[in-house]
């Protein structure tokens, strides 16, 4: 009950206080030894029954009456007797004089975390709106308080929306009662309002406060030291904050990442983070699979099929389960002009876009469409800072728990990039703790290049966590797996390279390096485990062992090439808006990182482009320190 | 109760009338103050127990009774008094001399759109089987009668066929209670008979009046007085009276369309129109998911590789859900002989196939496997009339409350095919009623080839709803999309033509005509948009304008070739034909419209068939009226 | 009631019996006129509360009592009265002395095949544990005894794992409620133990005991005498046994066939079989397809590609339906070298396989990593005993009901495979008594070709059982959609000989053999049927008619040739190898069956290659009888 004055103090004289319900008063509104107004709404043999709101009425017998009453008459009762059932008698009570005071209901709303504690009990939860779904049955609508999100099941009629004047992201107050259903305690409706004005700004200003300082991310430690990503580390907490908060308004999450091995061992930390605090936000089990995905994509950057794809598919979900538009996180992928189409399609739809990437960025052309953008390049860091070590802090800020499951996964991420960062020797102790010797890492980044190369366009979630050995609890079953994944890609690396390396042209550039090429559309078999740019990878490899010299090696087919490049300043990113310019119908794009990268032309002028690709780099400088410039892959 | 001469009007002298009831009598059939013949069927201290019919029994007390009873006595009763909880007593009617008259069990059956009103109550319905699906639990008949369909669920035994005997297209009898399920009404059956003879067959031609009368088409105005069109306007209501009555007779539909711009603005209004009238006749929200689907087709053809799929689905769903083969509706697409392969697998199973199309036909092919054929060509009309300006008026009269959402389509179809129809200014102008300029309406064209050709073989429903603005509420959202992908579009018709532009190749022809040819495998940029024909489409577009003389281009590949023509009196299918016949081992197949279409050929004769086919373009004359000759696509 | 000694027979003197009941004893274990010791719990007004166990408890009335009792004394009480609602009453029994003896509970199982008599009671069923599936509600054990399968539904909290310490494969006590559930029966879980030392042992055992005997395959005569078969006969039965016993064990299996004719014949009667048995032995009519999955494989091997995805899907049904990794089933496909990085891959996870296969096999390679493999090969017999001979054979020892259905598959898979087989002849006369002849099983064979093509990777149950007449009442629809598919399929190939008959080149061979070639990618229709192997086997055929001459014809493509041979005694697994080693950087690999059969190599070295494998054709020998050489396809 809440009334400006409560009865024992109530001020204004000695007249008594006589209390009005209002009409959404409940029983719960009432209390003993207390007047009340009351109308007589029907009148039987042995006595009138009264009225004291929508939902609080009850008998007040003859033998307490004095005199007649007629319907609608008013008169002043309390309370004589609650019995078992619920039913109510009241008590005239004679008053000479009195004044009236109103009393509101008391919607003093019940946490959304505090349901399951009132099973079968009527309650009201005050919150925002973040899904409204239609079933063939009742609506059902996700209500999120400060606490977390209940769904709250309104039937109108069969498949027809229920509270059509209530859309997502309105506040709303739900009285109803908790039930328990197969997979969750969830709100039958009794009523659910839109609240307006100043109650709703109460609510919100409460939630979101709430909302920031539960999106706060956890204070965690590096796992290293490590001064280079200390200039990173406060950026990459801010993503930790806006992916938790999105999180807690009940946003979907979809991740797309390069499926190489560095992507995997960035997206795949980031998606055991996100899932655990979906679970732990949203109190459903299910919550995980309808609020997260995870997407390997092939090419290096956001294809527009992809991205039309994504997007008819939120457009889906919303129209099916009215959910929310998801936010996309672009993980090793993202920071390059060859985005920016597919973030166009997207930017006039109510979708996030998060990148954390390594690859040699462009933020002029992707910033503008970015919610935001962690590149070790945008802090005069480079490329050795890897995805998969950024996602790691990542996932930790995110969900700490994890991190024993994580020790080992930077050093498999910087591998699989060949990272020469300064910490990898820290990262490589780190995973030794772990009880992975350099050996064990370098055949998990193997095994997980070759295991992504077959799923395709699967996320192949659990053979990736068994290949990664996160959240698994069967380790020589991991040991098993990437021996046997690990070996078998060894071999079709060198079956690939018996037929291939007999075709490898030399030529010696002026510069000083050795180029290297090799024709891998005739030279090589097509459509398997290596695809070209593996296996122009470790043409290359090989070369630069065998001469101990600065290598460039190009792998073309009919209208691609992918190039590699040890101990010389290439910029290819650079090299690739030359050729586009300079060769009238090379129709050249492409890029990555500024060393390795591959590019794409118009299959008539592949002679034209190759050659004058293999000038401008025999007019690089070389390198004098062979160790900064060479990772493995775009 | 049906009896054929009731109480009190009973004829046949003057002894008083005694009825028998037939043992499938209910309570329902009795009434008080009305003798009927009872049989004793237990005995007890304080009376007897009589049987009136299998379900209706009751007490006489023995203070009513006169005399002793044996069981299996007949005596006459009737209704004493009937208690709140069903149970009924009797008392004994003493009669000298009465006839007896048989009551047969009133089977009027309530009508399936009344059931909502009956629930929890038991009634009868009468109607013809539509679909028969085993659940792991009861068996699901769905029964259609003269007003809709309603589910009734049987149970034998968990996962058990009931009712074995009978099929799908059988007229029954079911006797149930009506009982609300999460997304409908739905009757708990007690029993289900199929009917024979003269009762099924009058069940049977009642609802196939009714079916009739409710397929009817509603008669509306078309959206643009046009003459050419008001030829074609008959046949297809004949069309929109076939699919509201394979709606109204559970059937489902398969649209196959083609996936460019006025495939979308064919099918999209008939999915809605279907979709809107499948929920109406069958009062199950869900219906419309069940019962239509639509699918795009790559090809200007129905694929083999498509009929064999949709072939296999139909009979999974058949065994699944035990629904009745679909119709196929071929939209903008079915009209040409490279259709009847995939008509002839189809053609021995129960599916109806019915093609709106406005390329080029070849009726003697494909009408001996149609169940209906609209085409333009049919009408000496041609490519002008679009199949999406066709199918508004389709839509509108299946559900002619679509009219508001679709008033812009035909002019974006018109567009989208570059139809030259003199229609076209009063399909404009409608647009512009409705705010679309030309400039706009261009713009959802391009958006939708666009989005077409990245949603491949998804139908991308909202994402192409948003781009068409159809039965979508935010106007502005559908702007900023269509203005994302039309813009992306054409940067990336630019791109592509920056590297193909330089490697066209001109040569005049005898016959005064220009011709270009495109080696789009070697010269543009592969599986990427725009494929080749647009591509084709794009420089051919160009040159006309830059020569404003007639003009013909071929874009070839390795195996196929796309022509565009304007000015030039081609007839392409011919041309097909005459090159298949004179190049040996050339493979050439293909088609499309007259003067713009597609061809194949095997690799290795290509420059043969090319040769031969500039020949041909050489020697055609020319046209003097530009303005008549030259749609967009194939 | 389990007691060392019943009561009547006590022995150790006169001392009467005092019977004990263990604390987990039920109403089920206490019988009248037989006295038990109680405790006291409550004392009211008319009499006390014992309790003789956890769960049985009760009144003794005070009008009974003697003197006065405090809670937790003990006394001797029997059975007074047992009421409708399950209530007790109990009265003393005055025993001057008397000896306790300990009852136990009677813990005798309930066979999981009765429970549907036991609906409503509560039961115990001791097994294995086969699946343990997490549902947002309960979680659910499948419990195997040696009758059957039993779902068990526990609830501990929603979604949470209930009894988490109890693992897949654990010998259980569960005590329970039978419940009747949507699709089947199921327990309601009152408790679960994991059964351990001799107790589990006895339980492993006995069931051990039931599934060996329950597993031994069916003894059914062979379709028709053949010695040749007579070899592999016990063998074959071997794997009936096995797969007999992994649908008992509650393990999926999983088919991986060759997606033609033969192995079409192969797979279709053993999908049949085992859903029929798994139906039977699971009593859940969902069950066969939750533990059945047949896949159509494109290559004559297992690719790497399926394996990964066939591995992550058996990973992810653990994961999510607490399901055993799958047996696969490798059907006319398996036996080869190049299946061994596939098997690899799965060798290391609980992943049994079984090959059934008659390509010319590599027993060391493949034998170490199979459970078992059938091949004619191994018992000095050949191709022509096809995959499809031996599965229809395979198919009857698991479920012998399906013979009926089955006489006249034989004789397709050996048509399809062009098996020159003696019983050949008996095979077609068995068919002939179905009414099919000759004819009309090429036609099957054609379409099952025809309809594999176009299904590509979808196994298309339901289109296929038509083709093949298996399971499928409508005899008349078989005929015609044979007929379609069938003349469909050669009106195809006419087309494409049209194509490339006049590109056939011709080179006589020194050993006398007929040299033909034909370039596929060049001057056939690609990505259609017939695809090039098809193609060039009907080329093949219309040679060896044309000449009556021992033949073999070369089709190639950029990096691959199928070879087909009449009349030469070729070994091409040998040739492979030896141009492997011979052409350096050639990437030679492939095989098949001994005289026809395809290689890879790398498209740069095809020349080179194919000269080189035309030069050992030249040196086989020719073959005197032509008949026992040629199968159609690799």
């Amino acid at each position: 009950m809440t009334t400006d004055s409560v009865g024992d103090d109530a001020g204004d004289g000695d007249v008594p206080v006589v209390y009005d319900l209002a009409p959404d008063c409940t029983v719960e509104d009432i209390e003993s030894d207390t007047p009340y107004l009351a109308t007589v709404n029907g009148i039987v043999e042995y006595g009138i029954f009264v009225d004291l709101s929508d939902s609080v009425s009850g008998l007040v017998h003859e033998s307490t009456l004095d005199g007649t009453y007629a319907v609608d008459d008013e008169l002043v009762v309390e309370v004589d007797n609650v019995r078992d059932d619920g039913d109510i008698s009241f008590e005239p009570v004679e008053l000479e004089d009195y004044r009236v005071e109103a009393v509101d209901h008391d919607y003093r709303p019940t946490a959304t975390t505090a349901l399951d504690t009132n099973l079968g009990e009527q309650v009201h939860v005050e919150g925002i709106v973040t899904q409204i779904k239609q079933t063939g049955g009742p609506t059902i609508f996700q209500v999120r308080d400060e606490h977390g999100v209940v769904p709250a099941a309104a039937f109108e009629a069969a498949g027809v929306r229920a509270y059509p004047e209530v859309a997502v992201d309105d506040v709303v107050r739900v009285t109803g009662v908790v039930e328990s259903r197969e997979d969750a305690v969830q709100l039958e409706v009794g009523s659910l309002t839109a609240l307006e004005g100043d109650d709703a700004s109460e609510v919100r200003d409460r939630i979101d406060d709430a909302t920031e300082e539960w999106a706060e991310p956890h204070d965690v430690e590096p796992l290293v030291e490590w001064d280079a990503f200390e200039k990173l580390r406060e950026d990459i907490r801010e993503v930790a904050r806006m992916l938790r908060k999105t999180v807690i308004e009940g946003r979907p999450i979809r991740v797309r990442h390069h499926a190489d091995g560095d992507g995997m061992c960035a997206s795949v930390p980031v998606q055991r983070a996100l899932e655990g605090f979906i679970a732990e936000v949203h109190q459903d089990p299910s919550a995980p699979r309808h609020l997260f995905k995870r997407l390997p994509s092939k090419a290096p950057f956001y294809e527009m099929e992809d991205a039309t794809r994504d997007l008819n598919f939120a457009l889906e979900d919303r129209a099916k389960h009215g959910q929310k538009l998801p936010l996309v996180l672009m993980l090793d992928n993202g920071s390059t002009e060859e985005d920016v189409p597919a973030y166009r399609t997207l930017a006039h739809y109510d979708i996030p876009i998060v990148a954390l990437d390594h690859h040699h960025p462009d933020p002029e052309a992707v910033d503008p469409l970015l919610d935001a953008h962690v590149n070790p390049y945008l802090y005069d860091e480079d490329y050795r800072i890897t995805t998969g070590m950024m996602c790691v802090e990542l996932a930790r800020m995110i969900y700490p728990d994890l991190t024993n499951d994580l020790r080992h996964v930077p050093a498999v991420a910087g591998l699989s990039d060949r990272s020469k960062a300064e910490a990898m020797d820290d990262y490589l102790e780190l995973a030794a703790a772990e009880g992975y010797d350099e050996d064990d890492l370098q055949d998990i980044s193997e095994a997980l290049d070759y295991g992504a190369h077959w799923l395709r366009y699967d996320s192949g979630r659990h053979l990736i966590d068994d290949v990664l050995n996160i959240g698994v609890d069967d380790e020589s079953r991991h040991r098993r797996l990437v021996d046997v994944l690990s070996t078998r890609a060894e071999e079709a690396v060198d079956e690939q390279l018996d037929a291939a390396m007999s075709h490898v042209e030399h030529d010696p550039l002026d510069n000083g390096a050795h180029l290297y090429t090799i024709d891998v559309e005739n030279h090589a078999h097509r459509f398997t485990y290596p695809a070209p740019g593996k296996t122009t990878g470790e043409i290359h490899d090989r070369k630069v062992e065998e001469t101990g010299d600065p290598v460039i090696t190009i792998g073309y087919g009919p209208d691609f090439a992918v190039l590699r490049s040890d101990g010389v300043r290439l910029d290819i990113p650079q090299m690739v808006t030359e050729l586009d310019e300079e060769i009238v119908g090379g129709g050249v794009s492409g890029g990555g990182h500024l060393v390795v990268g591959s590019i794409k032309f118009v299959k008539g002028r592949r002679e034209e482009v190759i050659d004058s690709l293999v000038e401008k780099m025999a007019e690089a400088d070389l390198d004098e320190d062979l160790s900064s410039t060479s990772p493995l892959t775009e």
